[in-house]
């Protein structure tokens, strides 16, 4: 398929990466900024530009990935452009968080791999979950047979349970990630590497494909070791003394259920 | 080289098959409750008891493997307790958190696995970091070939600074994985299988394998996005807001610096 990118950040880097490795044609990248723009576009050898009134719109799908909040404005440029307003493609936006309708296309869908992606670590597709929906049931097949040719696990998905999916990979990843980086902060005066900690973040990992989360929990918080957590506590400063005793609490009152 | 465990937990039932997978011969197994006592000499083939002042000392090493809040009085009955007292065996405890001196026995050490161990996966300890420490120096190379004999992964750390490590531990392990059981209790409702979560977990987990935890960050904290942060907030209960802001706020901190 052709598809036009409409966004250069980690998700249409990694996205476009992937699609054109799986042969579909990038037709061109847009960037808010010619440096961000050029780039992408060097990386997957297409055009590139700034203008969004002049997006090159001849493409089966022009997706949207760009921060939430720009969204929406970005999807009303797009349609009252009279450049792209006559355009035939599906338009998609992989935002996890927005509804389908922040898109004002007719036809609009949602394409949401549901992983975290960085520029300097391309992600493998394969097994990354997509979660589909699209404003016409016609065009599902389409966006269909695009994910599927990435991953092997594509869900069709409302906008209404997406959301729920979206908060939970907000807890899942960028908070787990959070907890790791206040290990490596709790580290590092030490001169201890962070290195020491990846068996133990692997298994923590790994534990939960067989385990449900609850019976996975370990640590002093289940039992409330008081004695433990307060020597904890005395090594914190204020901020994450709070988050600690939170954390704490809610392992706490999950295992009593 | 000839053990006793004392304790029959989570750690202890994982050691106890590490070391006996790897030609040790457990000695004995003491538990407080007669069942959890059985239930792990069974599964190691050896004798046990609930009696603390008949533990069988005769050997190279005895481990102390109970609560933390239950180690000193432990280590204090076996100094004291007739049998006990006259014992020539090196008396380590796997506490992180707890200093060296939580052991009232003259030949005295920490064998801290850093792991987050459950009775029902046992861990492979091949690649499991293990952190010694002895109150004399020349029990550490005994202690260093019982470490080794496990793992390839073995330092040795004094007390100052185990407690760091434990406390960072906490951060990767305890917490992240309570972040993945709140992912699970919001998706649970909606009819959302957790295990689409898992390709989620896994890559957040292998991402810090190469970039630092902070540069592995993404999420909508980072760029402090407020309208996705107040939809969120909105489909959470009272405790899990409060756990929400502290963590965005604690991302969008960190990422200032």
């Amino acid at each position: 398929m052709v598809v036009t990118l409409v966004g250069a950040g980690n998700l249409a880097t990694n996205l476009g990466a992937a699609l054109q490795k799986n042969g579909h044609e990038i037709r061109q990248v847009w960037s808010r900024t010619e440096a961000s723009a050029k780039t992408l576009a060097q990386r997957l050898s297409c055009d590139w530009t700034t203008d969004i009134s002049t997006l090159a719109t001849e493409a089966d799908v022009v997706v949207l990935s760009v921060k939430d909040n720009a969204l929406e404005e970005l999807s009303r440029r797009l349609a009252s452009a009279s450049r792209t307003k006559q355009s035939k493609a599906l338009f998609v936006h992989t935002a996890g968080s927005m509804p389908l309708t922040a898109l004002s296309q007719q036809r609009s869908g949602v394409f949401y791999p549901m992983q975290t992606f960085s520029k300097t670590r391309l992600a493998d597709f394969s097994n990354i979950p997509i979660f589909l929906e699209t404003q016409y049931a016609e065009d599902l097949p389409l966006l269909r047979s695009l994910a599927e040719s990435l991953s092997h696990s594509v869900y069709e998905l409302p906008s209404e349970k997406r959301r729920f999916l979206h908060l939970a990979a907000v807890f899942a990843c960028n908070f787990a990630n959070r907890c790791y980086d206040i290990a490596s902060e709790i580290l590092e005066p030490e001169g201890i590497p962070f290195s020491v900690m990846l068996p133990l973040i692997d298994e923590t990992a790994q534990k939960v494909h067989t385990l449900t989360p609850k019976d996975a929990q370990t640590g002093p918080a289940i039992r409330w070791d008081e004695n433990v957590m307060e020597k904890h506590l005395l090594l914190l400063d204020d901020k994450e003394k709070e988050l600690y005793r939170l954390l704490s609490q809610s392992i706490h009152e999950r295992q009593k259920q």
